[in-house]
């Protein structure tokens, strides 16, 4: 791991915002009414304005829009019909079904209802909340029996947590070309629920009560152990997610939330939470989402995911154009804050400091920037998180010097994109 | 003012989790099979289950559920079909067209983008973002016009941040019996886009610059007067909401956003920002959006929104049951961040302070928690903010000892809720 973090020349923060500007009108006009610069542009326009009037009246000034209603639950824009969830290619339904938000197109950390990444073991069940019940049972005073209404008259808190599929992505190849192809099973958002320790304490726990076997109701019926600490932890029943109702893709009416533990575990249409002495073993958590080790083991239960981070612009797939652009991104761990991300831009060599945006929140997406002139010349870019406990996100090598080539989840290297002199974007592990 | 904050019996915190259960079963049980406490219900589903197993299967694990990619786009679902804006009954098109958010059934403070409260002055324009242009001219060095391209490659920011009409409500009665038809004119997001002082420093502001006039492109051609600093303090360009690209009725493709400021003036659809000396006393500035006073004379100008809050839950048409409750709302202040909510559940005599979630942000909304047992008796129940600033939400009362009768917008008084011994809760100002 390069520990170097010297600011390079291209990577150093621009000084003078004017720079945006005067280095040839890279940012601003280039694109403008078939590549005029800005000024000229403007000018053709003036010639149809008035004194400090508009530029050209567009159409859609001149007729009055949409009425206000005509979508009680609104959808994006039809020129936005190409950002949704991207299902590979040949996926198995039901045991392996998964699709990935489209990172590269999405700004900030909170990721909307409508894009947040699926992973499915037995198909989206349709739930009616009336008809849903959560049973509390196993080593535990007072077995319990809830319904919907019950769980939502419970104390509740809101708190906004990344999840994350533990194979984001597997170790197998190919790698995919996109962001959204690599590390697209990560998603964030607000959720809203009930403390799962209030709910245990209402069932008493008894001596012995070592785990919590969650049990989904769909037609997987998935089934993870979770140690008790995590659940007196930070553990919710959650209800909502982004301010509305949890989407059936993401559990409805009822999910648990493990902050910072891989995806599956977060049992989505939770239905039973059975206290016991021992784990439970279940397919979950020994055929799949174990890693086998060179010396033959399995590293079974490794429940955290690590600080990981990815650029999403640019990334492959994209085209870049000379001059100015922003490099952005998100990072997150599931062990709390993410304390820094640097981002190199001549691969490897030289690494800068990338700005968080604030507020950074504890297994969290962080979005991470770093002001850029693209010189025109092939460069490979990638950027590496350190979180709060000091640890920093490996390379690729160094993961599999460690975990060796049998491992399949749990890989959180750095994701270097390999920038073309033509400006293409392309996956420089592929 | 009260400012009394002892606490209430009522409304003390509760000590023991076990209260939730211990009184009566009142929270748990209450509801389950048709009325059977916890443990009955628990027996009856267990003469059907194995021993440590689940209780009755539901019919939707038996058989495998939607395929992943059944919708590329999620949606809520079919359960939460009436979680939608509410649209005044009778409302006219156009220049007063709006829909509110269903605060009464939204969690946390994100409110979802389907769902974010709409107000319209020549309905919703479906703008092409490869022929949107944003115009920079009047008191400037350098007159700019971007595409959307353009704007997209300045350096970003990402921010959450309330928006509220200024009539939210009006004074006029009635006012509307749910929280929704009263205060539903207010939502809150994640914003990601362009500092507008970065734009403008591109530009270069002329000698004399004091005013910055925003227009938008939609049929109104929405005109508002923006103090220079507010442009040079937190104002943005921005592009997305809640991680995607702004939806039709919130200013696809580009708005502005000016925090803590009335909502008319974060003008969508936006296409051009002229500089001027003086402010251009538009329709928005002039026949609306102002108050009269009193004293004849018109309070023009009143950019920020005054603290404000709403118990949502429980709320106007919603239906009581004795036991256990959840206080909960939203806190909000155009000046900074809420530094306290104080609830009474006896008709204003005693105050208590309520839970504010974390992380407490600047200019966005704020969850507020109090845990309340309901004895059943009829009383009156209402929340007051305090900001930062130190600034009390007022009562009505208050407020029209200052204002007088003919104000009509910048309604931030408190908002009691009635509730019956039939525990039916209703508007207590109605």
């Amino acid at each position: 791991m390069k520990k170097d973090t010297a600011v390079s020349e291209e990577a150093r923060p621009l000084k003078s915002r004017r720079r945006f500007l005067s280095e040839g009108s890279a940012l601003v006009g280039g694109a403008v009414a078939g590549g005029l610069g800005a000024k000229a542009a403007l000018a053709e326009d003036a010639k149809t304005a008035s004194v400090n009037g508009p530029p050209n009246i567009p159409e859609w000034m001149k007729y009055p829009g949409a009425d206000v209603g005509s979508q009680l639950y609104g959808t994006p824009s039809p020129f936005e019909k190409n950002v949704i969830r991207n299902v590979p290619k040949g996926a198995k339904q039901y045991t392996s079904a998964a699709s990935r938000s489209p990172l590269a197109e999405l700004d900030g950390i909170i990721t909307p209802n409508g894009l947040f990444y699926e992973r499915h073991h037995g198909g989206i069940p349709e739930i009616d909340p009336a008809q849903h019940r959560l049973m509390i049972h196993g080593l535990v005073e007072r077995p319990l029996l809830f319904t919907m209404d019950d769980i939502r008259r419970f104390p509740s808190e809101s708190r906004i947590h990344f999840l994350e599929c533990s194979g984001n992505p597997v170790y197998t190849k190919p790698y995919g070309k996109t962001a959204s192809d690599l590390v697209g099973l990560v998603s964030c958002a607000e959720w809203t629920g009930v403390p799962l320790k209030t709910v245990l304490q209402e069932a008493g726990l008894k001596p012995g009560a070592k785990w919590v076997v969650a049990e989904g109701a769909d037609a997987a019926a998935l089934t993870r152990s979770i140690p008790i600490e995590k659940c007196l932890e930070d553990a919710m029943l959650v209800y909502s997610q982004n301010g509305e109702r949890l989407r059936p893709q993401q559990g409805y009416p009822l999910r648990l939330l493990l902050p910072g533990f891989e995806g599956n575990m977060n049992v989505k249409w939770l239905r039973r939470l059975r206290v016991a002495s021992e784990p439970t073993y279940s397919r979950e958590e020994t055929s799949k989402y174990t890693d086998s080790m060179p010396d033959g083991t399995a590293r079974e239960f490794t429940f955290y995911m690590e600080a990981k981070s990815i650029i999403t612009r640019p990334s492959g797939g994209q085209q870049l154009t000379k001059g100015f652009h922003e490099i952005t991104g998100i990072a997150w761990s599931g062990h709390g804050k993410i304390k820094r991300v640097d981002v190199s831009v001549d691969d490897g060599k030289t690494w800068s400091e990338a700005k968080l945006q604030e507020p950074i929140l504890t297994r969290a997406l962080t979005r991470f920037r770093l002001p850029w002139q693209w010189d025109g010349q092939a460069t490979v870019i990638q950027s590496r998180a350190i979180d709060e406990t000091g640890y920093v996100q490996p390379t690729f090598a160094e993961l599999l010097s460690v975990r060796g080539e049998n491992s399949f989840y749990h890989n959180n290297a750095i994701q270097p994109w390999r920038i073309a002199s033509s400006g293409e974007v392309t996956n420089a592990n592929s």
